[in-house]
């Protein structure tokens, strides 16, 4: 693979390869979506420009659970049924790599071998970086990347149960949380949150040794969900099981996404999410461009090292080193 | 409880009454921190500029681990423990509200009850909100407030294993892991990635029928410690075993604490550590800043909505519009 040739691509070669299905190209342009470095940032949006028109056929589809509950399994399985079936599956990991060590939690090559080698198949892992809504927002500009390149089912998974989810849940269509039976008291407060935000609960490891378990942690949710109102889609969050190791029942949860597609195509809330999701969309893109304003303004960069310096020194408290530096880029902003 | 009485309450009044511990004053003060009202900033801002020389005097603690661990048992016993050592304890739980259901997970007045009604303890959910940088910012401001009021430990809870953790590691003088025997490999991949932060891992539900498996998850997570390298704080991680439930091993986590505390305030790393969260906290205050400076702008104000409509009529694309907004914003800026 010969990454120099990206060296002279404009943001029209980049979208004109991607758009052809060029995986290398793809891979280089979420990275340079990725990148903070301030060359890289007009080249991604002119990218992104580009490939806007080209995107929006997909299935978006969110997949979470808590550690343990057979994330990379459940993939695995349910991409291969895709792949069978002639989609081409984009897999992109959130990815909550610690800022202290630098790697990824989700990126073992070894998750999802199968998946992996599949030529129908993309697997990307996406750091989630700093804050700055830098999840939800890089993530969302990679969907659209994938889509241009021809890949017609995005999944988006995340680990655990928290602020990454809400965002997630802001950029897919269909929001599936994969569940265990039995796995203790609190993971019931924690639905009791996010219960507005799945679409379907899929208990995995549904084995023989654990079968009658999952049989009242099912009834029990659906019991659960009687009492929630109704969901101004159209449609009532259901219940299914399945052994993501053995292959089994994964067929099912395909079956219903397109239930899903279905019904909320016809009421209309499919296009209004996307709608709605757009605006979210509009939100996160100001925050970056503010930063990227306030970051790369001159006097700023002259000036935030001597705040940090007085900082260290503790002759300024943060608050008001802030509120200095604030004045500071008030001061010398100019409009172009 | 009168909360009329605020109405003319100035900044000054507040910082008085909070160092006098009064606590009705503290939440009244949380909760004008937490506002997002553009007429609570400024009050917002003068408080914690009061309390922040006030401030410092404390032992700060964060306890994390997956949902189902027992994380407000193991809370609710430890605090218990200081509370009876004479320590004035603050909980403050970084809960991750959905934005759908407006409501708290971890708010349940069920939760810590032995601890929410014992005087010297104050407990209380900071919602986690939306992003930009939100979380960390309100919580270090909610910090320099308890320790204001004479709480000497804080206590910061957070559920799951993602960004808020990165968030509360960097507001916290010690970072606690709670952890389950024998839940799922993916868990052990999750501990690959903030196995850093951790400076002690405290199995729980160390009960009879699970000694056990604790036994052997104890002595495989100490050899896997032995393999990374040393912390720069001159601190190995530690770890031990409790059942929060039956209030067994609690005491020895406290004495582990000052252990913590001795070494590292000998070696220069408690101030070292402090200062660069310091840092940290420069870079969310001036987030929270610029995006108030944005919003407030009277041009910005006019042009949301109609880009907004734009948006949904989608006769623009959001990263567009959040470039032409921008451009709105640096045109009409004025130096105060």
């Amino acid at each position: 693979m010969n990454l120099s040739q990206f060296q002279n691509y404009t943001a029209k070669d980049y979208t004109k390869a991607i758009q052809q299905g060029n995986i290398t190209t793809l891979s280089k342009a979420i990275s340079i979506i990725e990148s903070t470095a301030e060359k890289h940032q007009t080249l991604a949006q002119e990218i992104i420009e580009g490939c806007l028109p080209l995107s929006g056929n997909s299935i978006r589809v969110g997949v979470t659970g808590v550690p343990g509950v057979g994330k990379s399994t459940f993939i695995e399985a349910f991409g291969k049924i895709l792949t069978k079936n002639n989609h081409k599956v984009a897999v992109l990991t959130i990815d909550p790599s610690s800022n202290l060590v630098k790697g990824s939690i989700l990126g073992d090559k070894t998750r999802m071998i199968e998946l992996s080698t599949d030529p129908k198949a993309f697997i990307r892992p996406t750091p989630s970086g700093d804050s700055l809504g830098g999840v939800a927002h890089k993530t969302r500009e990679a969907i659209i990347l994938c889509e241009t390149a021809g890949f017609d089912i995005i999944i988006i998974e995340t680990v655990g149960v928290g602020q990454n989810e809400i965002a997630v849940h802001s950029m897919v269509d269909f929001f599936l949380l994969l569940s265990l039976a039995g796995a203790g008291d609190e993971l019931q407060g924690i639905k009791r949150g996010i219960i507005e935000m799945a679409d379907v609960f899929v208990f995995n490891k549904d084995d023989n040794n654990n079968s009658a378990n999952i049989r009242i942690a099912k009834a029990d949710l659906e019991r659960a969900l009687h009492l929630y109102p109704a969901k101004e889609n159209g449609w009532n969050p259901k219940v299914l099981t399945c052994s993501a190791l053995n292959k089994i029942g994964i067929e099912e949860v395909w079956n219903l996404i397109n239930d899903y597609i279905k019904i909320t195509k016809e009421n209309g809330f499919w296009d209004a999410k996307r709608k709605q999701q757009n605006e979210i969309w509009f939100e996160e893109a100001i925050k970056a461009n503010l930063f990227s304003l306030f970051h790369n303004n001159k006097e700023i960069k002259n000036s935030l090292s001597n705040y940090k310096n007085q900082i260290q020194k503790q002759s300024i408290s943060p608050i008001k080193a802030s509120k200095e530096l604030i004045d500071i880029f008030t001061k010398n902003i100019k409009s172009k």
